[in-house]
């Protein structure tokens, strides 16, 4: 029997052990997970800064995001607005005939497989959102290790597994794989029933044709790819361009380019030097040194400059290829017109310290630009409250998960109402791999027909025991509250 | 600029005209298309008999259902319970670090392609479930006629669109398409965003195939094919072995049987006698004479009697091939060992009145054919409350959309509650395309970051002028009742 087999069967028996525990306790176990990372923080971050190349700081802050994200997602399953439950009675006025009492309630679809990502050795990757959606969902996680942060990967595993087993948990809960056929195979093990991925297009795309060619096809929820434009108005610009260029600089620089909301592109107006003060900007505040995660990565980014720079009219303001282990901040710069006949450029995504600056001369190109980006996990719009914003919002919610308004992309925080998914290739599937939502993703609706109120799950009891918010005969109903104020 | 290609483009300017209309004027928009069906009822049905051989009383339910559920939804569109309104205020004590304000709502996809079935002239076709749903959710529809009922489905969208256009809709709002291949390049369409269907698991999966192997790859609701079993414990039988035979017998005949939630197996007691019994009652209650929907259906379902009976030890109590144009009431027998060692027979739906009865010596039995079934639209329990059911509930909540106790999984009531959606092949995709939750297969979610109130969605502003449920800074809050009691 292969790991794989032996691995999915343990996850397929803890799911169904898991069915008939409490919301209470299965908190108890994202927060004995979110315990059990917090006191092994110093060691957790000595691994992850020599597997990484990252800033210790950067990856404390990545921790603390981490592990509250666990107890984040633990107070949700108590809450159980994400269950969705609905009670209809019976009733023989109904209008198109006498209705059955029939009630639904959201339940867990089974084992989800994870696949970590690189350049979030915590957030996105053993202990991540995905892998914490899905336990708070009541499925179970076999997670495929990232090959760039082995030693993390088996050392925050080994972590959870524990902190399970101490909750309470059954044996299986949680486990670690490694190798890509080992990867493979798990996406096609027909007791997998949803796939969690944040990575590469093309990894991306190739395990998405895999999970939907199934003899069984299974969601695969992928997150691919994204540029993230920022559009600045003319009068944005005016008022407030070194603000702008210091904000924007921050964000393509920080954790060296590598996150999938950082601004590839920019959009300034024409005829007031935008980008060269956007560039002085940039040298009057040097790269930190440092490297990528990893040389596999510094040769994409070092090709995908290459590409960005082959098309006639694109040039190079700041940094470009390095030719050694370095990826210095690189700043490129090209008019609105060359983009709108090349829009494949805006797709082109160079992940590591780079952006370009385009240069819009109206409206009218902006308004463009803005309806040739593909799908995205953000867009912003830098503007002034008297800006004439003509269609340029609708056009950018169309097209992304989040909008921003005189913000910055990167930085994600981990709420109720974040959505941290959009539109094809940013992700293959609608939904949100941060924030409370991601939940639903790993469950889905059955529904109960005339059944006595002693064999309904108790989300769905009229005496409503779970306390959780039940939408009756139409009207959304809150929980009476209880002694503890909930 | 073929057919397909402009009326694509017409549906996309319709769904961008769309996006800015209320929901009160959408909601009007669904009224109307529900009391412009109303007023020609006697026509409509005429047509729908002569094309489907189906009774007029029947047609006549089904209708009533179809214009119920274009108000249902309707109402839907105003209450706003599915576009999950969220509201984080900024918090600069949020214990990951200071959060931004970020709120977040479900908007609509695009236009969608819905294909009909032939079984549901009605619910399920121009102006079924998935039209009604995906113009709620603010999509635009482009509806693939079923060969099956061509006079039908042309007349039903020339009303639909008359009734669309007095109540202000955007010209494109909906259109009808006929042709196999015109369904082909509908599903490739970039402009198509997601694509709803119910009929046969080869034409569906063939479609789905298409739609996830796009560029940029679809959501596709397909509802495929389910055999529904049935339950019946040995205390359920002999208490009520009679209303049983008949409750059972009435949902297989129904429609003549052609029904995606007809009985297909029912599991009884061994050594009861319990075929002979649903035989002699099935004998008492003469067959009804009429046609199955269209030729083509016939051969299948008599090619599907053919491949259940090819199996050593299924036995054919009463019916079986006619060899004429008749699809007399079918009813096969089997013990419950044949199935454990051929669960290949519990997948083979045979389209049409008939039905397999299959005998379980005890609860062992009975629990591993629960377990063998495959994906379900429903799955029903005939029991009594002292009944000690074991593990039969999980396993049939695991493998269903909508479970039953006591009652016959034909007629399928639109409510909130109601799920009319499982896993494989039941359906390709989570989600319902019958009742209110089958909305949101068409819209998605996004966040909008720190947004000044004036170019919020009007759904995400902290005055709630559309007055619907918004959960805040954690807290599900409804809104204030207004003077009309909402």
């Amino acid at each position: 029997m292969s790991d794989v087999q032996s691995v999915v069967d343990a996850a397929e028996r803890a799911y169904r052990s898991g069915l008939s525990r409490t919301p209470a306790e299965r908190r108890g176990w994202l927060e004995s997970m979110s315990h059990a990372l917090d006191a092994e923080r110093d060691e957790l971050i000595a691994i992850a800064r020599d597997e990484t190349h990252l800033a210790a700081a950067r990856l404390g802050g990545e921790l603390t995001r981490t592990t509250f994200q666990l107890r984040f997602l633990g107070a949700e399953v108590v809450d159980g607005t994400h269950l969705e439950a609905t009670i209809d009675h019976a009733d023989p006025t109904w209008g198109m005939g006498p209705r059955p009492d029939i009630r639904s309630i959201r339940r867990p679809i089974g084992p989800v497989a994870v696949f970590g990502a690189s350049n979030f050795p915590f957030a996105f990757s053993v202990a991540g959102g995905d892998t914490a959606s899905a336990l708070a969902a009541g499925c179970t996680v076999v997670h495929k290790a990232h090959p760039a942060h082995p030693r993390l990967a088996r050392r925050t595993a080994a972590i959870l597994i524990e902190a399970l087993r101490s909750a309470g948990a059954p044996d299986g809960t949680f486990a670690l794989l490694e190798g890509e056929d080992e990867g493979v195979q798990l996406v096609q093990h027909p007791l997998i029933k949803a796939v969690g991925f944040t990575g590469s297009t093309r990894g991306g795309r190739a395990l998405f044709d895999l999970a939907t060619s199934r003899p069984e096809p299974i969601p695969f929820f992928g997150e691919l790819g994204s540029t993230n434009p920022v559009f600045v108005t003319r009068s944005a610009w005016q008022r407030r361009s070194q603000e702008i260029a210091d904000g924007y600089l921050a964000s393509v620089r920080l954790g060296r380019g590598q996150f999938c909301t950082k601004p590839g592109f920019i959009m300034v107006p024409a005829a007031v030097g935008a980008p060269q003060v956007i560039a002085h900007a940039a040298i009057d505040q040097p790269d930190e040194p440092g490297l990528l995660l990893s040389s596999r990565l510094r040769d994409s980014f070092e090709g995908a400059l290459d590409a960005l720079a082959a098309t006639d009219g694109v040039e190079t303001l700041l940094g470009g290829p390095s030719g050694d282990e370095s990826a210095p901040l690189t700043l490129l710069r090209v008019d609105a017109t060359t983009v709108l006949e090349n829009p494949e450029l805006l797709e082109q995504e160079a992940f590591g310290p780079a952006s370009v600056i385009v240069e819009y001369r109206d409206m009218a190109e902006l308004d463009q630009l803005s309806t040739l980006i593909g799908g995205q996990l953000t867009s912003t719009v830098q503007g002034e409250p008297d800006d004439d914003l003509g269609a340029l919002l609708p056009a950018l919610a169309e097209r992304s998960g989040r909008v921003l308004w005189n913000a910055w992309p990167t930085g994600v925080t981990v709420s109720w109402a974040q959505q941290h998914g959009g539109p094809y290739p940013a992700t293959t599937a609608a939904g949100t791999s941060v924030g409370a939502a991601a939940i639903s993703r790993f469950q889905r609706a059955v529904a109960y027909q005339g059944l006595p109120p002693e064999l309904l799950p108790l989300g769905l009891r009229d005496d409503n025991p779970l306390g959780i918010p039940q939408r009756i005969d139409g009207i959304l109903t809150l929980p009476a509250k209880g002694d503890d104020g909930r």
